[in-house]
């Protein structure tokens, strides 16, 4: 059966899944940047984003493995832009230009609807207005039997672990404190709702936990 | 110039540094004992609760790092016991029997006055009322020179973080989510108050982070 899966999910070591203040000079958040720098010398990063070569390893292990059989994605709307309230016209296409690293259907979370748009390289951007769980179901009903992939943010992995939907989930811990920012655990009870490590692999730039249902 | 000293400070991936209901059967709260699993093993620990044997490596380092140069200690009152309000009695005299692991003067950060209790093997308990501050003061005059590590727990360390107290912090992240507890780092913001990742040392046990103000 298709699983739900979140991946390469980069929390700083004292938890926070981006930085605070998210706006179009810094959609990670500000520092969320640094979170992600174990990937960023991946090939796979560097193969997505037109590169060329990176490391091999641990690191690109897992940054690969987000991508292997995974047919669709749901992406909160926070993720997918800085626009909040209503769309004001169609012009904010997400943070990847003309052709993003998804190449499958991208399901996006919001409050306020607004037609697809179809983007280069097979990712099509369809916009959800009736909660998680519908855009989980329109996902794998896109997925063709694969996987589907929770990119984020922390709020929207929250809702998904809160509602017990995530199958199985990839956290990167990186060495750098934030401050503040998005607690990806915050009131999330793992153990409760079923969670235990599965896999546990540290490298030099960041230590790599596997969180699955048992 | 003497410094105040985290070390060993063991958190679950989700930022716990205890598990919840601390009680006479469970000192480290319900399944808190998982996050030292990584000191259990190591020759440092083994040697201090009579053991004998156990492995030398990066998580020994770290462990035995926490008891060089250190001249006091300070803990907070859950460490000490579970006694909660005025002491009843004189009966209570820590978790660790007559001859306690820290072989110094240990200030214990309580609000109800008691005498000092003398232990086998150089460690005395002394109750300081007038807070974190005084007991620091305390701990360095007691100290002769030497550094004081704050043995925890999480609530005593975060008032001592929060006043920009502690020179250097070492946390070992465990590979186990705890769900519930003490969240070591809530509302605490590290760069903000000066701190930033001095050393990040993985094994296979758990990541060790050491901050440190810059």
């Amino acid at each position: 059966m298709a699983k739900l899966r979140v991946h390469c999910f980069s929390v700083s070591l004292d938890g926070y899944g981006a930085g605070p203040d998210q706006s179009i000079d810094h959609p990670l958040g500000i520092g969320g940047e640094q979170l992600h720098k174990w990937m960023f010398g991946t090939r796979t990063f560097n193969q997505l984003f037109g590169g060329g070569n990176g490391s091999t390893g641990i690191d690109d292990a897992f940054a690969r493995r987000g991508f292997d059989g995974i047919g669709a994605w749901i992406l909160g709307r926070n993720m997918f832009g800085p626009v909040r309230g209503p769309w004001p016209d169609e012009s904010w296409k997400g943070w990847w230009g003309d052709n993003p690293p998804y190449h499958t259907p991208v399901f996006v979370l919001t409050h306020h609807p607004r037609a697809p748009i179809a983007m280069e390289g097979g990712t099509t951007f369809h916009f959800v207005t009736d909660g998680i769980s519908s855009a989980l179901d329109q996902a794998k009903a896109a997925a063709g039997g694969k996987d589907v992939r929770v990119g984020g943010g922390a709020a929207t992995i929250r809702q998904y672990l809160q509602a017990g939907l995530v199958d199985e989930m990839h956290v990167a811990v990186s060495p750098v404190p934030l401050g503040r920012g998005e607690p990806l655990f915050k009131d999330i009870d793992l153990p409760k709702l079923g969670y235990a490590t599965t896999e546990h692999l540290p490298t030099e730039a960041a230590t790599h936990f596997v969180l699955a249902k048992q």
